[in-house]
Formats: C-alpha cells, structure tokens, sequence
C-alpha cells in the first residue's frame, strides 16, 4: 500500500488549486475572463481536470472489469455530471459574475447521492452487505441537502435548513465510523479496500466539511466574499469528487492485481 | 434480493425531485431560467441524470455481455432518446415558459414501444419465448400512444381519444399481469428478475397512469397549471424510464452473478 | 423464427409514422417548426430514431463480434450518415419549406451502395461467396442512382432518367431474386439468415419502390405536394435504413445464438 | 483473392463521385451551397465518407485486434483528420468559393506521413521488418510535402519547389516499388497482404500524381480553374485516404481469417 | 529496438513543424486566419495533432490491455487536455493576435504533472517500486510550475520565480538521471522500457528546456516577439506530450510483444 500510492495526484491538485487561487478576492467584480481571475481559472482548470477523469474512470472501467467496473463507472458519472456543470458554471461566473448557487444544488443533488452508492458498492465488491447500509446513507443524503437548498433558497428559515442539514451529516458519518458499514469494512474488507474506506470516510468528514463552512459563512455569519466562497466549494468538489474517485480506483486497482 | 437493492438509487431521486418541485406552480410565466424556476430545475436535472444513465447502461452493457447486454442498451436508446428530448424541452421551457407537448410525444413514440420491448427482451434472456407476447404488448402500446396524442393535437375528440389510449394501456396490464408473459416470469424466471418484472409491470401501472392523470386534468377537466404537469410529467419520466432501465439492471446483474 | 422476431420493431414504427403523419399536407408552407407540422416531426422523429439505431447497431456489433460485426457497423454507418442529413433537412425544412432534394441524394450516394454491400456481407458471414455478387449488386445500384439525380438536376432529360434508373433497380432485383446471391442464400444459409436475406429482398422491391414512386410524382406526374413527398420518401427510409438493419441484426442475433 | 473484393467500395465512390462532379466548372464563383455546386457537394460527400471510415476503421480495429489493430487505428487517424478539415474546407469553399489551400496542407502534413507509416506498419504486423524503411519512407515525404507548399505560398521559386516535390516522391516510389519495402512484401507477406500492398504502391504512384497535376495546372500553367481543380483533390482523397484505408482492411480481414 | 522504431514519427513531426513555422514571425500582428500566419497554423495542426494522438492512445490501451493500459489512458488525458486548450488558445491567437499565457499555465498545471506520474507508471508496470519516486516528482514538478506563473502574473517578482521555478526542474532532473527511479530503471526494466525511460528523461532535459527559455526571453531578456515564442512553446508541446506519449506506447508494444 504504501508503494503504490497513485491516487496521490489528487492532493497534488488541492495544493496546485489552493496555491493558484491564492488571491481569489481580487478578481471579484470582474466580468469577463480575463489575466488574473482566478476564480475563473478554477472553474476552468477543475472542468478539465473533470472531463480528464471521466475518461480516466470510464478506460479504467473497462480495463479492470468485473464487480469493481460498477464502481468506476459510478465515479466516472460523478465526474460526468460535475464536468458538465463546471462548464455551465464558468460560463455564469465569467460572463456575469454572479455565483451559480442554483447549479450547485443541482450538481449536488444527483452526484452526492451516487456518492453514498459508492460505500455501498465497494463492499459489495467485495462481501456480502446489507441492503439497510444503502438506505440509511441514501436517507441521511437527503436530510443534508433538501433542506440546506431549502434554505438558501428561501423557503425554509436558513438556520433551521442548516441544522437540518447538519444532522443528516452527522448520521452518514455515524454509519460509515460507527455502523455496519463500518463493521464489514473492518472485518471483511482487504488492506487496499480498508485504505480506500478510510480515505473515503474522512473526505467525506474534511471534505465535506467545507459546504456547511461556506453556507454558514456566506448565509448566516452575515455574508461573504462570493469569489472566495466558490473557490472553497471548487477546491471542495475537486477532493469530494475526483479523488474521492481515485481512492475507489486505488481499491479497485489493488484489489485486482492481488488477485492475479 | 434484500441485500442486492441497487436499483434504489431511483426512488431517491423520484423523492428528491418531488421535494425539489414542491413550489413549480410559483415559478410559472417565467420566461428566462432563475432561481426558483423549479419546474426549469427538473428539467435540467432530469436531462443531467438522463444522460448519466445513458452512460451508466452502455457501460454496463459491455461489462455483462451476453443476452442481457441487449436489453441494458436498449434501456440506454431510451434514456438517451429522453435526454436529447429533455434538453430540447428545457430550452422550449426556459425560452418561452411554453409547455412542449409536441416534444413529448415524438420522445413517448419511440420510448415507449422500446420499453414494452424490454419485457419480451428479459424474457427472451432467460428461456423461450413466444413472439405473441412482442405483438400484442407493441399494438397494446400503439392504440395507447396515437389517439391520445390526436386527440391533444385536435384530430379527434379529446374525450374519444382519452377513452382508446386507456384501452389500450388496460390491455397492455393485462397481459403482463395475466398474459402469456406473467406465465413465463412466474414459471421461468429465477428470482432476481422476477422482482424485476413485478417492479416493472407496477412501473406500467402507477408510473404511467400519471400520463393519463395529467391528460385529464390538462385536457378534460377544464385546464390545469402548466408548470405542474410538466412537473409531474417529468417525475414520472425518471420513475417510466431511469428506474425502469435500472430495475432491468439488477435483474442482469444478478442474474449474471448468479451464474458466475 | 417466429419466436424470436425482435425485429419487429420496425413495422410497427413505420405504422406509427403512418399515422403521426396522416395530414402532412395541412402543414404545407409553415415556415418554423410549430404545432402540427407533421413533417417536420417525422424528419425530428426519424432523425432521433436514427441516431438511436446507430448506438444499437455499434453495441451489438461489439457484443456479437466476428464476421456479423461487420454487417452490423456497416448498418450503423448507414443509419449514422442518415442521421447526420436528416437533422440537416429537418432545419432546412423548418427553416424554408423547402424540400432538401440535394442532401437525399448525397445521403443516398452513400448509403444505397453500404445497402447493397450488406447482401454480400451477410452472405460472406456464412460461405465462401463470388466476389461477382458484390460487383453486379454494386453497378446495379450505381445506374440506379446516378441517372435519376441528373433528371432531377436538370442534366438529363427526366424521363429518360428516370427510365435508366428504373433498369438498374430491375437487374438488382434479379440478382437478389433470382442471380447468384439468391442462389447462395437458398442452399446455404441458416434459416434465420434465410428470413433476413428474404426480409431484405423485399425491402428492396417494396420499400425501395417508393422513390420512383415519389420521383414519379413530383417530376414526371405534373409536380406534387412536397410535405408528401417528403413524408414518403422518410417512411421510406425507415424501412430500407432502421429496419433493412434490424433485419441484418436478426440474422446475425440468430445465428451467433445456434453457434453457442 | 478474387472472392473477397470488399474493398472494391472505394472505386465505386470514386466513379460516383466522378460522375457528380462532371459539370464543377459551373458552379464557379457561386458563394452559398445551392442546387448545382457540385464543388459544394463533393465537399460534404467526402467529408461524411470520412466520418463514416474513420467510425468503420476504430471499430474493426477493436474486432481484429492484434497487430493489425495499430494499422486499422492509423487509418481511422487519418481519416479523422481529413474529416474535420472537410468540414472547415466545406464551409470555406461555401461561405467564400475560396479555395481552401492552406487546410490541405495542413491536412497533407499530417495524414501523408500517416499513410507512408502504414506501408511500415502492415509489414511490421507479418514480419520482422528494418527500421531503415520507415526512415527512408519518411524523409521522402518530407521532401515532398514541404518544398510544395513554401511554392505555393511564395516562400520559394514555384518550379524549384514543385521539382524537388518531385524528387521526393520518385525517392518514396523507389523504395516501395525497388527497395527493401518491396522485398520483404514479396517474399514474406501472405497472398492478402500481397495484394494490399500492391495496391498501395500503385495508389501512391496514381493516385499522389494527382497533386503534382493539379499544382502543375495551378501554379505553372498559368492558373487554372479552381472548382475543377479542387473535385481533382476532393477525389484523389477518396482515392488516398479512404480506399487505402480500405485495402489495409482488406489485408488485415484476410490474414486474421487465414489464421483462424 | 533498432527495428521497431514506430515511435520515430515525432521527431518527423517536429521537424515538419520546424519547417512550416520558420517565417512565423512575419505573420505577427495578423488579426484573422489568413494565408501566412504560420503562428495560427502551428495552432491548427498541434491541436489536430493532439487530438488524433488521444484517439491512438485510447485505442492502443484497449488493445494492449494489463497495467501498461493505464499508462497509454494518462498519455491520452494528457493530449485530450492538450487539444482542448490548444483549440481554445488558436481561437485567441487568430481572434486577438494575443499570446494566450493563461491558457499554456493552466494546460501545465494539468498535464505536466500526468507526465511525472508516467514516469512512475511505466516502472510500476514492469517492477515494485516506492512510492517515493512518486512523491519527490510531484513535488519537484510543483516548485517548478507554480512560481513560474506567479512570476508572469506579477505575483512574484520575475526573476524570483524564474529561479525557484529552475531549482524544481534541477531537482526532477536529479532524480530521474540519478535518484531512485534512475535505478529502478536500470536494474529492473527490459531493453524497451529502457529505451523509453532514456528517451523520456532526455525529453525532460531537452524538451523542458524550451519553456524556460522562452520565459527568459519572453520575461527577463527585455521581451521577445510573441509569434516566435508560441511557435517555440508549440513545439515543446508536440515533442513533451505527443512524443513522450509515443515513447510510452513503445515501451508498451514492446514489451507486450514480448511476452507472446
């Protein structure tokens, strides 16, 4: 495991991005794309790093086969959607400016749930799992982000959409630390499923941590910089999303070659 | 069968889009997409999960091979006819706030026989199987497709027209839940795609009686909002054509996991 | 054979357009796409149905493999060139009125010889067969074609044209009905490839009889109304392109099975 | 051999399209794509042709496989390329009734030295074959490509540039037809192979000499017309990218059935 | 190795290149794609060049297959990117005249470090190798890349930048001529991947060296015309992406073919 760290290009591209995107504020205002808004830029560089990624898991898929080609797909249709949606997004911020909230939400709404799929799918490549696993991730899915949209949309009260939202968080992390899917993962799972899974267990804490810090500072705490707040999301989706994807592709990888 | 439930991606986002939808009617009369267009939003978010499952099911198909590649790529044909026609709609919607009917019912007369086809496909992949059951299950679909739309273009009587379109989907229901092909899937069938049939044939049942549902009140009873029942008729699009194609999914899943 | 008649699907979509297009003429002289241009819905219908059968055509040619994966991408060139003109005609006709005559016969320059290059394949899939089939098929079709686009041109006196084309339409069908190929086809292929090589052979008299029909009509006859021609000859074209495919596909579905 | 013509599509095009094109002068100076700019239509005529190779090539590819597989690649490669600069030559042929030179070229310096490495390519996938004919191949091509163009751009004397062209192409002509190409075609290549090859050299003798016809009637004999002279192109393309293309599938589908 | 050289066609590219663009600089200050602007026309071809490299490399992982595949699927993400932004930055070149800086950065930030990891990937293919090959490359190529940019924007002074930027590449240099990788190489891999890794660490040192002088050039030596640096910069891409792609594919065919 130690050896065949390939997954690790995706922190590499957290420091590129946060390094990049340094100075983010200055560009705000800005209404065309041009030198030096680097909002703009990383909108630009993670819908190339997305649409790059597709393709990567999509050749993956069919390279490696069998049960695990299921779960590289599905981190391919998370990087698919995500791509799609950078696209439109850099549109929006760099012809208007404005922070395209609304495409967010929809983006989150189909790849987050296939998220969740994920911890249910790499496990049952590899034993036999329960079907409550699924649902209770899939459930806690929809109490955090229904009615965190409902709040930023205005309507639900925002802090009560907050809360809300906060604690179908707190019931996915409780089942993937505490619940059975933790359980099969400790008990059944192969060194290179075990570090996958704890990767994925942790993106989806620190990672995932960065939305409710935004929403929290861009709806509650009184608002906030808007080309700051789309650079953490941006930083946030290229971990949740494209590395969250390379720990499955790591399990997957591993998981083949100690088989042949 | 309990621990294999895969296909329940579906249902989520069914429940997720209603919630997501519950205010289309606010949004009605608006002519350029912004926030709060909810019924915009379904739109773009089905045509987004549209395409995913295009991917989701050709991929697949490779994977599984065999029989049941057949049926998975025509569950693709269909999810991308619907994605090509959803994103035309979105636009008709988003430019105009004009329900697009007419694109509707080009998208219904290819996606709908290509379903009905499913049922014999699945069939065909686990024993022999009449051709009777492919004809009568097409004409059952033709006599519920045409009048309906002449009698919404104006060509015949809206009531006459309603009247056919609901005999030929009673014969459609028959068939399947009494016919030939509920003989072969209750006799032949091992069980993963018997679960698979009954989630199909009651997709037929509740998920398409939305269509007539929203035919009367559009057409019959004096007119309705036309944000709703385009809401409705998209929600019943992801139920009739991404569950659908996902619950075929996990018939070849399992029953290709069976064998190996 | 009669159970396995998946290939049904085109009848029954040729009857569907039959009766989407029933008043074609009423939409004669519309000059965007609007509510009751059956015209223009059966170039959108029929593009999007082409489209579709290409992505069909190229899956099954990847699962069947071996020497059917030819006949099968060669079908879905055919329906890919299709597809590709029909969504140019479809604007030309939404957009003028006018009735692409130019793009219907490059699109035929192109497909009418990959048609007729099936006959030889799909025997070739199954004996060892004289290369004299594949020239004879192929000069047929070219006296066919040629000569009825230079009376439609203005290059050739018309009847004249149409006349030569009429006899190299008759020498293919000898050769199909009573020449080497058919000869080929009786005492050597399996029964499935019998029913498609006997699907084929009609299609090519039946199907292909509609262009001098129309050709008939719109230029000899006095002129006629366009919408019709137009509605006709896209009829056509469903059965001598979707389902001249489904019927290559049948044989080859039909064969590949008998073999495993 | 004689059994197998598949091939035989591409003298049919070519003859098709000669007869197409008989009348080119006359569309002359025309600017939008009407009826009768048979210039305009060779354009898209070839440019779908293209299309559809470059889909037939990748797909035959993936079903042949093996060695031959990396010829087949070569070939979509080329006709991919020459397919997209159709489409930009189409539109600047339409929009202005320019000709298009300096997309041919661009066009020529990639896809020629593309079709030089198929002799080496189709002779590596049979026998151990010497660096030195690549090489040699190579620079002939060079030689031929680079000092035509700095002619027609003015970089250089025009006859200068045209005779050393020349040089260069009796240098390529030399190895295919004398050198050390030559010989281990004919003494350890298959029948198929023979074939194939035989019909490059000779395509590479006839069907390159067009260029060198065209730029002699164009630039040295005092100009001549430019629809006549682009349908020369247009069909030495067919003849150069698509039918060579066509015979290295030849050679590849004899010599995988041979084996198996 | 002497005779397999397939790999030899990207020093013939740029060497073609090299010839086509030497008057680039007389083509300065053209605001449309016209005859004559070698610049516009480097843009062109790279970009196609780019785009038919990711179609082989694609296929080629197909075809090879086993752990060399997801070496030829990154060189693929790597020209992908490449061609995506080198369509974008020939649309700003031939729209504006303006050397679009911008572009290049955010295409390196991407695909340089996809080229590091290819360094581990091949070895990881053929040997066990640490991961801290890995690591110390990312990490050279980070220092190399980020103050580089910081230095173009004005964020860092420029000769800081240049510095910092120069002691990164010294470092990747250090170990891929005389680190751990370096011995992995030497000891463990066969005559092919050899060669490829000496290819490779050349065209780190040779072809690399190109950007930092054309940033010296271009930024410190009191700047330089911005026709010839993107000339010079387009060609560093072809031979550090295309060929370093090609060497990779060698090392793959060759070793492939070794073991059957």
């Amino acid at each position: 495991m130690i050896n065949n760290k390939q997954w690790v290009i995706t922190p590499f591209l957290v420091f590129v991005l946060a390094l990049v995107s340094h100075s983010a504020t200055a560009a705000d205002g800005s209404t065309v794309l041009q030198s030096g808004d680097f909002v703009g830029y990383s909108f630009w560089l993670i819908s190339m790093a997305l649409a790059a990624s597709t393709i990567f898991f999509l050749m993956e898929s069919m390279r490696i086969g069998g049960k695990w080609a299921t779960s590289l797909t599905v981190s391919a249709l998370v990087t698919f959607i995500a791509a799609f949606h950078y696209m439109y997004m850099r549109e929006v911020w760099v012809s208007t400016g404005a922070t395209p909230t609304d495409f967010r939400y929809i983006d989150w709404l189909l790849t987050v749930p296939l998220l969740m799929i994920e911890f249910y799918l790499i496990l049952a490549a590899i034993a036999k799992v329960s079907g409550g696993i699924f649902w209770r991730l899939l459930i806690g899915t929809l109490v955090m982000l229904v009615p965190g949209y409902m709040g930023e949309a205005g309507y639900l009260n925002p802090t009560l959409g907050f809360g809300i939202g906060m604690l179908g968080w707190l019931f996915i992390l409780y089942e993937i630390f505490f619940g059975e899917a933790s359980k099969v993962a400790a008990t059944q799972a192969p060194p290179a499923v075990q570090t996958a899974y704890m990767l994925m267990k942790w993106t989806v804490t620190v990672g995932w941590a960065i939305y409710p810090i935004g929403y929290f500072f861009g709806y509650l705490a009184g608002g906030t910089d808007m080309g700051t707040l789309n650079i953490v999301y941006n930083l946030a989706d290229v971990l949740n999303k494209i590395a969250f994807g390379l720990f499955i592709w790591y399990a997957a990888n591993e998981a083949t070659a100690a088989k042949t």
